[in-house]
């Protein structure tokens, strides 16, 4: 129905669903049974009522130690990026601004969302390089944000899995003040490590900066669409003030603090994640493919050495009903396919086509 | 969390579900039992995977008799306003425009994300006042539409429940080629008339036409948040290349098809909302309040001749534990409230609070 699902191809088919789905970062051991119970209690009159948010918000204030106006919930990070970038353009009107008149900072290789958004919103997009082996240069960044409202940071990164060094949140956000840094964390229930502690410690420091949370991936809420914004009220003003009421649906909104309430299956999750990615560079090691070693539920791999032999190598584990993600045309990951790492016997299994495929490539 | 929520006051929040909700034109039967049914065979694994919306979309087209890619599913009809607010804002980076360069027209009294949604996406809204009993002027329209990008129809219109006359929507569509014209349908299942089958026997027509629809209100799905757009491909794909992948989470995308196979439940709805408006009516009629006679699940009443006396009233409703909305600020509804027309107990509690109200105020 939409552009970006359909460049997802069979993605999010009906067939898809049938396959082993490794390609789109999901949690494929489903959620937690406290959601589904909460699912269940769902009366006609909910169904039937504009959704009140008032326990999601509370659960995840909680959750993440933040007072509740700390909090918006969005429908996704992707209904995040939108807003974000429907807030940079707004600014514009401020000032005598023409068609494409804002900068949005993306470092690439990045979540395609976030060129989406800022081309949707009018904006022009600023791309950053990826350095050797994908290592973060803030000097690279601070170069294409000189006139940027909107910089799109990621921690860990996607698709590499690589984390920002200590200290590139608190620089940029001191070099740049009149930009709003987003910090995208939809995979920091794998790394373990959150920028919402030092934000809350010191809010002052940090007055243009917002962080992003998705319930979409350790907690296994992905077709839910549920995410937070964690930032001080005056930082999420503009945001609020766009409208999007009832943004997220009666579902999500009773499933947030029932997954919230069983951080011990998340944390299951995210220990199998763990193991998966080892299995991966265990494998790849023995056999000399290059990887990066991730933080997130997911290893990039360089398959190839281009971009049709890569495009094979995909459609060669659609055929054997396993989807991987074909990375090879974002910038520094040529010949790479993007491996979702969670279940241990989803990745043994996908390992097992890899090595047929691979074998069968080379006869 | 959100302004909008916020300006409902008590509306969205829990105090307020304990309230007779009668503020929202919410559906107060509920919904269907078969909605039920589809979310507890929801499993983990739909829960933890991105939605495929293709039973979705195959059950809206089958039900409003047009091809799967006339249907674009949009997360209730709030999120429709943002997209084609973006979408008006966007054709603006093909020329040179300034801030505030795209017009979108509202007919006042019209739906509050209306101008919500022009101005968040950097237009200007231009304001079409209301007639003597709020009559449709088409010349007004055109006064008001010379450069417009975007023109908001609704029918029946939303807060006076007043239906559309006969030829506007094909004349306004013939006189400005160049805007795109959104017909909101939400309330559409209670008037019984649409123009979705004049839209499909002659697209060629009307290259400029939306119709949305939303299952928030005679269906009951409010809580889960979805609507469709309406259209050819071609008027459809500027939306749907905005970035909005996921927009409908799984639980509605399985509620729909389920909703859509019991129509017996909604015409049961139907029926039962207009026997409350005629009861609405009749106390009126016998009481000397104006009001204007709807083609939806609401009725517009004139309780008071000033702002300051229809907040009171409204105030006093509260203190029963009614909600009614406070139209009174509204264009050509001074002195108004709106009245949630569904369940006949309802009706009749909310009748017998009013004439309390009118009787106290009267001592």
């Amino acid at each position: 129905m939409n552009g970006y699902i359909k460049a997802l191809g069979i993605a999010a088919t009906s067939a898809g669903k049938r396959a082993l789905r490794l390609h789109l970062n999901e949690n494929r051991g489903g959620c937690s049974p406290a959601v589904l119970q909460a699912l269940q209690r769902l009366t006609a009159e909910d169904i039937a009522s504009y959704p009140d948010y008032t326990e999601a918000i509370n659960a995840a204030a909680g959750y993440f130690g933040v007072p509740a106006d700390w909090v918006m919930l969005v429908n996704g990070l992707d209904d995040a990026v939108r807003l974000l970038s429907e807030a940079a353009a707004n600014r514009g009107a401020l000032t005598p601004a023409g068609p494409g008149s804002f900068s949005g900072v993306i470092l690439d290789p990045a979540f395609d969302m976030y060129a989406a958004g800022i081309l949707g919103a009018g904006g022009r997009v600023s791309r950053v390089a990826p350095r050797e082996n994908f290592v973060f240069s803030l000097d690279d960044v601070l170069a294409a944000s000189v006139d940027a409202r909107l910089i799109y940071l990621t921690d860990p990164n996607n698709p590499t899995g690589i984390g920002l060094p200590t200290g590139a949140v608190e620089a940029l956000s001191a070099a740049r003040p009149d930009a709003t840094i987003f910090l995208d964390e939809a995979y920091a229930d794998f790394s373990g490590r959150s920028f919402i502690p030092t934000l809350r410690s010191a809010p002052e420091r940090f007055p243009n900066v917002i962080v992003g949370r998705t319930f979409s991936k350790a907690f296994g809420l992905a077709g839910l669409r549920v995410g937070v914004l964690i930032a001080p009220p005056d930082t999420l003003a503009p945001i609020e003030s766009l409208p999007s009421p009832f943004n997220v649906n009666a579902a999500a909104a009773v499933a947030l603090p029932a997954a919230l309430s069983d951080p011990a299956w998340m944390r299951s999750t995210v220990a199998e994640a763990a193991e998966s990615r080892q299995a991966v560079y265990d494998y790849c090691d023995r056999v000399g493919l290059e990887y990066w070693r991730s933080e997130a539920n997911f290893v990039l791999v360089r398959v190839a050495e281009d971009t049709a032999s890569t495009a094979a190598i995909v459609e060669a584990f659609a055929a054997r009903d396993i989807l991987v993600r074909d990375r090879s045309s974002a910038p520094g990951c040529r010949g790479c396919i993007r491996i979702t790492t969670g279940l241990l016997a989803h990745t043994a299994r996908c390992l097992r086509a890899l090595e047929e495929i691979r074998a069968s490539r080379n006869d």
